[in-house]
């Protein structure tokens, strides 16, 4: 039955009914959970369920909890992506964890905003990021990483830095200048990459025809010879060769780049160092392929997706910058209004806005 | 007392042992709400349990559920950022509110990635950011919107947008060109509007020297004379003025710039209307100052916050296109493991990755 609620406050406002309302939403989902194994891992969605929710219509009034939670259970809980079945096998999505969904009820009980300040998601958030380092083997002293929203994201912050560092190098700075401000820039990522790698260099106005796409081998790794070659013929039609982007185990095929090789490359062309090893970096905890992972300790900057192999829930991606001050050149540009005086207040560390893109910042340490 | 795990299995594995451990965090969740209001607002934490968290070792082995929750209770929650209490004043942020919890564990029961495909999150998305459009009085026919991480990256994804019309109207593309493949662009914005739009122009690589700041009058509004002005003399030097941002509500002072005005100025001059409506968007709600927001149906993109006055958990943000053709032109770039067939599998409508940066996306619209 559909009840509507015209009152401006919700029901639930009363911390005893959010109780009662709460443990039930649970037992829905401990349900559902118990019940998945049995379903088929996925089906397609019968046309009239698709028209229900698509087209709606928006609720003149409000509804009550209850109507949501009955809508809920029959119009969306029977058509999951499948990624909680046993058998899921489709894609990297983790599955729902138990620990992780009474994480999300836990963090949004306190919804803090991880922009900043002086309150225990954000010292949470530097340790998490500081275990993270320490599993990947990335050095903790003087980097600083970042939470956000995936590898998407963790890679366009990356190279946005990449293109800091290489401006400041060059003697300019390109959050004044733009793009267009020094020489034309160039990047190099291999056959195998992630597309996403490729959207974030268009983002940042780089334009793909100056993303150079090196081959692979028969074993789907890098051709560093190939990346020599490119990196020179590039510099002498005056280019700015700028970054190189290593995969620390490909989406397609899992091949882990020559990434030792590829830094001292980048050492000896004086390139930004990028890892992106959303998918495949925690496969170096395994003793067996750690070897493979050798040179990713060398990265200036490198991605990784708590909600892949970590089995975080979405979205939970995370970037890692061996220059944390170059990091906060890149993106530091505090409103007027949070201004703060260090040690008063809700002052506290360096904000988090000022190391990422991001303001508002949810509270993904939890 | 400390308990460690060390199987590899989560004791949770079990639902009924989730249900078990799920039943006790909202107790411990109710019991919070409920104390809320008899707490300070804010205090800083003292610096014994900042440096709790802060320098906590990474674990060894795994710790029980049991152990975590009783870490979360005595280290993390004692510590909000003090956006739930009710006499919380200080900025934006929402508070948590009790469906919005209860949401959040829904949707990490269910963990899907709403990239896209066929399952009840995507097109219960489209709906929402349906109902959302309705809302604001923004077109809905061969409109897009998707919904994102928060302003920052909703004004991002409209500025990206808009520099992808400016470059086809101009005969070429940004995304394959880069920045320095037309005339430099320029950034109309006013002395009030958000840092967060000056930080996405010089991500996207236009440079901070290519936003123009235009002076507002006594009542913190645009002076769109001196707007009119300023692109007049950017054209009149061979710059390529490209997009206009107007506020619907500013942080500092809720101004509303004269949207029609400018709305009027767009037309006449070839240019993009952004609104960034992030903050102020839903006031167009109250009939008593909805004349304030007349030509914001106007924008070719809009930014709006659900998870500001809408009181939905951080992180939620929502970008509307007016042409959503253009949006997936900008965005458009699908990995080869996720190209599907139309009417097969997961396949469904075009996927949510195809107009937006991420690749993995959250569960937002529940």
């Amino acid at each position: 039955m559909v009840e509507t609620n015209t009152n401006w406050r919700s029901e639930l406002d009363d911390p005893e009914a959010f109780r009662a309302f709460a443990h039930e939403a649970v037992d829905l989902a401990a349900d559902y959970l118990a019940a998945l194994p049995e379903r088929p891992v996925f089906q397609r969605m019968p046309p009239q369920a698709r028209m229900n929710l698509l087209e709606a219509p928006l609720p003149e009034t409000g509804l009550t909890a209850g109507t949501l939670l009955d809508r809920f259970q029959s119009e969306v809980m029977p058509y999951p992506m499948g990624n909680g079945h046993p058998r899921f096998f489709g894609w990297v999505n983790s599955p729902p964890t138990a620990i992780g969904i009474v994480a999300e009820l836990l963090a949004a009980t306190m919804s803090p905003s991880c922009a900043g300040g002086d309150h225990a998601a954000i010292y949470l958030e530097r340790a998490t990021v500081r275990w993270l380092m320490e599993l990947m083997g990335f050095p903790t002293e003087g980097s600083m990483g970042i939470l956000v929203s995936g590898g998407s994201m963790a890679s366009l912050t990356g190279l946005a830095t990449a293109r800091q560092w290489a401006s400041h190098r060059d003697g300019w700075n390109v959050r004044d200048d733009g793009a267009c401000g020094g020489a034309q820039m160039t990047l190099y990522v291999s056959s195998e990459t992630h597309t996403t790698v490729i959207k974030a260099a268009e983002l940042l106005g780089i334009g793909n025809r100056q993303v150079r796409i090196i081959p692979t081998g028969a074993d789907f790794r890098m051709d560093v010879a190939a990346l020599e070659t490119a990196v020179i013929a590039d510099r002498n039609a005056d280019y700015r060769p700028f970054a190189v982007v290593g995969s620390a185990g490909t989406v397609a095929t899992g091949a882990i780049d020559p990434l030792d090789d590829i830094a001292d490359l980048c050492a000896d062309h004086n390139l930004w160092f990028h890892v992106d090893a959303a998918y495949g970096g925690p496969g170096v905890l395994d003793a067996r392929v750690a070897h493979l992972y050798s040179g990713m300790d060398r990265a200036d900057s490198l991605a990784i997706d708590p909600h892949k192999w970590l089995s975080v829930p979405v979205e939970c991606g995370c970037v890692f910058v061996r220059d944390g001050t170059l990091l906060r050149q890149t993106f530091s540009l505090v409103p007027p209004y949070v201004q703060v005086e260090e040690g008063k207040g809700i002052g506290g560390l360096p904000w988090y806005a000022e190391y990422g893109f991001q303001q508002s910042r949810g509270f993904r340490a939890l």
